[in-house]
Parts: structure tokens; sequence; C-alpha cells
């Protein structure tokens, strides 16, 4: 009999080729030790809520009474809910029309799309146009849309920062595309070098490909750094010289744990530079409501502004948002609610203000327990996580060690980030899912990337990282 | 100067090729004219909410609480909410590892998961295993998902019935795949017949397709009809006979407006027939919280369910999910609400039925009246509308009014839906956005079908008819 439809055989191979590294082999057996009843940590994606993070008070608030209206005409409204989220609620409420449980326009609901604008101006100094925002089901989902706007077939090549987050390489691959790494400078706090991006371009080109983009990720992911000014700088006019729409993948904007090096967005240093790059450099950019002191992950909402993009180009992403007629309603209250909080004179001000400054600081400190824990250990290096919301250690393994792995038939990380999992609960990702130089072995040392989320330390406080040295060395 | 990757003449190919009719032309237009000030009635797409249908009380009371998990601690919680909206919304909570602001496993919660299943049992009368269930954001994402995974090339045909909902036309298209149209029979109510979907497939093997897929539509949107439980068997046979992946798109399954002919699921009929095609024919089956008597379209909810799809391609489909992370967590918890809605001695059972019949026998009625209405018209007819959401009249037009169409450069139906539009503010879709049968010209008189969202009928009654006449007939 033929293979029908549907099997294994039959199926889109470029489905196949995806790998998703952040829920892959690790994440699926730790999910089966907690189905066995075992305590599991799950580190390895940026899931605050899911450890332990509480809500801001505020945006749920006004979600919730966006949700249930008819409490708003409840004489006893005003015993759970403060006046002021009473307001912004009829506000929003006002804005859409049929509420929640309608479709918004495909592109978000006009009112949010303005809010955004505003707070990118705000941010920037430089004016935005909600007609060239779109709000999305989530960051992800924003990234894949502009991704399939771009990359016709396997001759496109996009241009990613290894390490990278493996949404990238897992949506290139679906899409058809071909990634063109870049590789961050470990030993230089994971630097992007210009020289290091054009040896890439000329590479990517030599082989045939058509670079249409680059993506940076800023602050970080994995690595934790954030962008320079100056290196920004440097990027704009590479991708201006070499004809690349840069995709900044700014969702951690919020999340900074040092003073020397504060986010400064991609839009705010083109427009710095001025004509003609300002006019010309084609950028998209991505903001989400799951990052930040927000950790809204579940509620999957997400915004992505374009810059220099002609007006033909943007009608086409409309039609395509259109399809799947409209991100989710209640997400994008929350991206209205993160970009424009409470104000100074709100009933609710101190109280939001006192529960982000908390999150941002216990984050602050954690980045720094984390980093200092990491780099205490024998055999391990960690470079400080500047911002976002991950450490990336490397832990250098004994010949022996290496030896064990192999006999196993694992790579050395996979390995020992499944022999952690069993030993300690705790679910890492390999530092090979992120992507690393090739053939990057030295002094018999192979060189290994955990991807811890530094909210378990709270839980774990100093035992985990012998754990992982006990793990990994013994 | 060489065009930029994102503008347009660089952009995928098969971006510009997806249409998607439901919010074209003829909604864009509105939209402008309803910025310009003029009321707008927007009956080109299933959106109850933003006509006028309320929220059910109790499923909206449950996502408030879970939104907002401190009011369950909060003395005065009993002023506001219910009992048993609380206790669930807690059972809600317990399920989730940091409630609605933490991603889900990518299928969705297993809590709701498991409740999809046991709705499945309930309503087939045959097991559901939770592990083929799949939550989504909304049936639409669901079908472009297992579109995604069928799909390899231009080369792989999609049987999509015409008139169709152009979710699948727009979807094939942006995946560069191949739609192969089977006609339903308008004077047999909108019929399927297999001698038709013979001929369909015949022909586009001829052409050198592969035909990997089946869609149905059932109810049938835009048209209405509900397949007969013989029509279903014949179905199934025709995709075991012929190779070929069902996807039964089954959103609109409680809304049914006669007794004749209920829904019955895909999935039951197959189980029914037995072995060797309940072991054999491949089913992929669709659901959402967007239609029925829910109506929560902003929620962006859905699910699929996979019948005799291998192990090795359902983990493909979870890898894929899992690059986005999570379906959006609130919409899960709709989902589960309505599949498990309210039981008999429940606090809120009365108020929940009361609600939801409400909804139904409105429809229900209106579907009576809108079908009634277009047929009491001269040169109109329309089937009645025996289920979904639509009705789909032909109107005939006569030789002069084509002319002027023509020499306005636009097809007939957009002409006239556009001047429908500026004379009512009623937004429809032209016919041809759904397919027609090539070259459907008989006696001088073109055909051409509305799309107008019966819910307008209770703001304009019989003025809307007159007007529709008036302005295409005049």
């Amino acid at each position: 009999m033929p293979p029908k439809p549907l099997d294994y055989e039959s199926i889109n191979e470029n489905v196949k080729k995806a790998q998703y590294a952040v829920r892959g082999e690790l994440y699926l057996r730790a999910t089966e030790l907690q189905k066995e009843g075992k305590k599991i940590i799950f580190t390895n994606v940026g899931n605050p809520h899911a450890l332990g993070q509480k809500p801001l008070t505020f945006p749920r608030q006004v979600v919730a009474l966006c949700q249930a209206p008819f409490l708003l005409d409840d004489p006893n409204v005003g015993l759970l809910f403060p006046a002021d989220a009473i307001a912004r609620a009829k506000q929003y409420l006002s804005f859409t029309s049929g509420g929640l449980g309608a479709y918004s326009d495909s592109r978000g609901t006009p009112a949010v799309r303005k809010e955004v604008a505003e707070f990118i101006q705000r941010r920037d100094g430089y004016p935005s146009d909600p007609e060239f925002i779109y709000l999305t089901d989530g960051a992800s989902k924003a990234v894949m849309q502009i991704l399939n706007t771009i990359i016709r077939g396997e001759v496109d090549g996009i241009m990613v920062p290894v390490p990278q987050y493996p949404l990238y390489s897992a949506t290139i691959a679906l899409l058809g595309g071909t990634l063109v790494p870049y590789y961050l400078e470990e030993t230089a706090n994971w630097g992007l070098d210009t020289n290091e991006l054009r040896r890439s371009v000329r590479e990517a080109r030599y082989k045939g490909l058509h670079v249409k983009a680059m993506v940076i990720i800023n602050p970080g992911n994995p690595t934790g750094q954030c962008l320079s000014e100056e290196n920004l700088r440097e990027v704009l006019q590479f991708c201006y010289e070499e004809n690349l729409v840069l995709l900044g993948d700014e969702v951690y904007q919020t999340n900074i744990y040092q003073d020397e090096r504060p986010f400064i967005s991609a839009k705010k240093v083109l427009m710095d530079i001025g004509p003609p790059l300002s006019k010309e450099v084609q950028l998209v950019s991505f903001h989400s409501v799951s990052k930040g002191y927000f950790g809204e992950c579940g509620q999957r909402g997400g915004y992505f502004e374009m810059t220099n993009i002609p007006p033909e180009t943007v009608d086409e992403i409309y039609k395509v948002a259109s399809i799947s007629l409209s991100p989710n309603v209640p997400a994008q209250i929350f991206m209205g609610l993160m970009i424009n909080p409470p104000k100074p004179g709100d009933i609710s001000y101190d109280r939001f203000v006192r529960e982000s400054k908390g999150v941002l600081e216990s984050l602050r400190r954690r980045a720094r327990i984390m980093t200092d824990g990491f780099n205490s250990c024998r055999n391990v290096v960690c470079n400080f996580t500047e911002g976002a919301m991950y450490s990336f250690p490397q832990i250098k393994l004994p010949p022996k060690a290496l030896e064990t792995a192999k006999q196993a038939g694992k790579a050395a990380d996979v390995y020992y980030c499944l022999k952690l999992l069993e030993a300690t609960g705790i679910s890492t990702v390999p530092g090979s899912g992120f992507g690393q130089k090739e053939g990057y072995v030295h002094n018999h040392y192979f060189v290994f990337f955990f991807y811890p989320f530094f909210y378990a330390i709270f839980r774990l406080n100093q035992n985990y990282f012998s754990t992982i040295l006990r793990v990994c060395l013994d």
C-alpha cells in the first residue's frame, strides 16, 4: 500500500527539518518525568509566571473587567476593583465594537496601535505611525509572518546570530529558506563584530545565496549582551551597504541588569543617523508582553513596527494577517497596558510601580547571583547577563567525560543536560540547540552551554552550581 | 538602485497570490467609510459580538476570575461571582502552573485537552484520546498548521468545495500548493455529489497533481447546508479509495437551524463504518470557540483532533506548534467551558441554558427570516440556511446592469456590493470571493452572491431586501 498523505514519509520536508531545541528532546524527557511524579523546574524557556513570578495587579484587573463587562454595572464593583482600573476597562471597551469577543481589525485594535505609536515616540524621540504597527499573537508569530514575507525559497538567506534563539533557525527551515550564521564572540562578551558580518555575507553570496535580512536580538537571547549604540550604528550601516532588512528582536528591552549599556532601539539609532540611512534602511522591530516585568507569556501578545517599508508591502502583510482574522483581543489590551501603564497621581500608580520594580530588581539581583555562581565554579565561565532572562555558561569537560557521552551515542551537552535533569529535575537546553561555532574544541576540552532560566536560582540556591558540577564533572 | 528585500517586487510571490475576500476590497472600503464617519454594518465575517450578541455570563465570569486570581482570596468575591464560577476558576488555575500568564504545553493544557476528548466521546459515542487533540489560537490557525504539514509544493493538490470559505484558497496559495475545486450544486441545496468528487480528482491527476487531501465544511460556509450521514459515508469511502486525508471543518456544529439534518461528525460516521475504513482513513477535525452560541471570536480559541495519524507525524506537528510556544491560555479555558458547560444542579445552569438557548433560537429565527426575505424578492433565490451563520443568495442581473459594471472595470458582484455598501453601509462579500463555477452565465443573467451575515436583518428588517434590489436592479 502506498503511504498516506499524513504518514511520516509523505509530509512536508521543511516541517521535518525545523528544529526547536527550547522544547526539544530535553523538554520532552522533562515532561515525561513530570508525568511520573518527579518535580521538574523548567528553565528551558523564559516563562516567569510558571516559576512563581506574580502577575501585576493593575493590568489583570483591567483585563478581568473587560472579560466581564457586566461587572461594570454592578454596584459592588468598587469593592473589588479600583476606580482607575474600572475607568481604563471602560475606555478599552468603548474602543472595541463587541468587546473582547469580537474579532478586531486584523492589524489589531486601532486604539492600541495608537498607544504603541505614542510609546515608541516617547521612547525614541521620533514620530511613529500606527499605520505601520501591527499587533500579533506574540512576537514569535510576528517574526514568522515577516520571514514568510521575505523568504521565497532556498536561495534566500537570512543572517542570524549564533548562538541564537532557535525561533529563527526553526522558522527559516520551515519556510524553506537558508540560515546564514554570523558568530558572536564569547570572549568579547558575545560581541558583534562587523568583520564577522562581512565574512558571513561574503561567504553566503559566494555560495549563491541572496542574503536578504539580518536578525539582531537585543538584549541577546540566549547570550544576554546589550548592544551598544556604536555597535547598532555599524549594523545599520552594514545593512544599508549590503541592502538587507534589519529584523530587530527587542522583546527584552526592559530586562536590563546594568547601567553602562542601557537599551537603545534600532529605530532610534537609525533616526539619529539621519538620511540617507534613516530614509532607506528597511527595519522591522518586535516587542512582546511575554517578557519585561509583565511576563504575560500565556496571553500571547506582541507587536511589530515597520520602518521604510513601502505601503504595497504593508498591504500584503495586512492581507496575510487577515487570513487568520485577528490577533487575540485580550492580549492587545495587555499590550496597551504595558506600554501605557498607570501614571503618577493615578490610584494604582504606587502599587504598579512597587510591583514592577520588585520584579525588575529581583531579576537584576538574580542575574548577578547566577553569573557569579557559575564563575565561582571550576571549569565554568559565564559572561555577565547584561539583559534578557538567561545565563549561558560554558563548561569545560575532561576528555573522559566526553568519551562517556560519545559511548552513549549522544552529543556531550545533550548527554549531561539529560543527566542534570534526571539528577535534579532542572530542565535546561543544551547549548548546541542555539548553534555553536563548528569544531569548537580546544585543549581537549569540549565546550558546551546550558540555558538555565535564572529564576531557578531562587529555588535551588548554591546547591544548583555544585549539582551541575557534580553531574558534569564527576 | 536594486529593489530592497521588502519592496513589493522582492517579496514572496505566494504572499502576493493569496486572496482573502472576507477582508478584501469590500472590507477595506467599508473601513475607509467608517473612518469618514459612516455607520457600517459588517456582515462580511461571522463576528456575532460585533453585531450585538452578548457574551454568555458564566464563561466570562470564570475567565475573569482566572485573569484576576487575587480576587479568589477577597472576602467580597461572592458579591460579584457565583460559587460555581469561583470553583471552576480555582480548578482551572490548579491545572496550570503559573495561571494564564504562563505558556502552556504547546499542544494546550492537558486538563482542557482531556475535557475536549470527553466531549467528543459523549458526542460521538466513541473513545477520543487527548494525545491526538491539540488546542490552537482559533480554527484558522489549526487549518493552516495541518495544511502546512501536508503541502510540499505546487504539485500537491487540496480538494476544496466551491463556493468555499476563502481561508482555504488563501492558505493553499500562501503555502505554494494547488487548490483542486469540487463544485457544490446550488440547485440541489448546495449538495455534494460523489460524481463531481470523482471528476475533480481525475481532472487534477490528469494535470499531474498529487491530490492529498479533501476539505469539507459542515455545516457549510458560506453555503449553509448540513451534510447527511449518507453523504458523509460517501465522502469517507471516496477518501479511502483515493488515499486522501479528510479535513473536517466543523466549527459550526452547534449552529443548526432545522431538525431534519442534525449535525453529525465525520469522526462518528467513520467509526460507524468500522474497519477497514475506521482504521485507515486519516481525518483531522476542527472546532472553535468563535461560533456556536459562544461566538467568542476575539479570544482566538480552537482545537483539532487527529484520527489515524501516525505518532511520528503527530510529533512533527507538536514540534512545529512549539516554535510559537503555546496557544493563548485564556482561550483554552473558553474551550473547556464551551465543551464542558454547567450541568443541571449547578448554580449557573439555568442562566447558562437560558442565555445559550436565547442565542441559538434567535439565530434560527433569523436564518428563516433571512432566507424567506431573499426569496420574496424578484430575481433573487437563496437556499435555506440549514446551519452555520450565513446566507448566500443568488441575484440575477439584467444585461444592462452587467454592462454598467463592465464599463466601470469591475466584476459585477464586486461592483454592486460596493454600491450596496455606499448606499446602505452594509459590508458584504461578493460571491466571486468564494469561488464560482467557471463561465457561470445563463440567459444573459450573470449570477452572483452576497455573503451577508444574517445578524444584519435585526437592524435593517425588510428594507434590507428592497435596498439590495434597488441598488442592484434599478
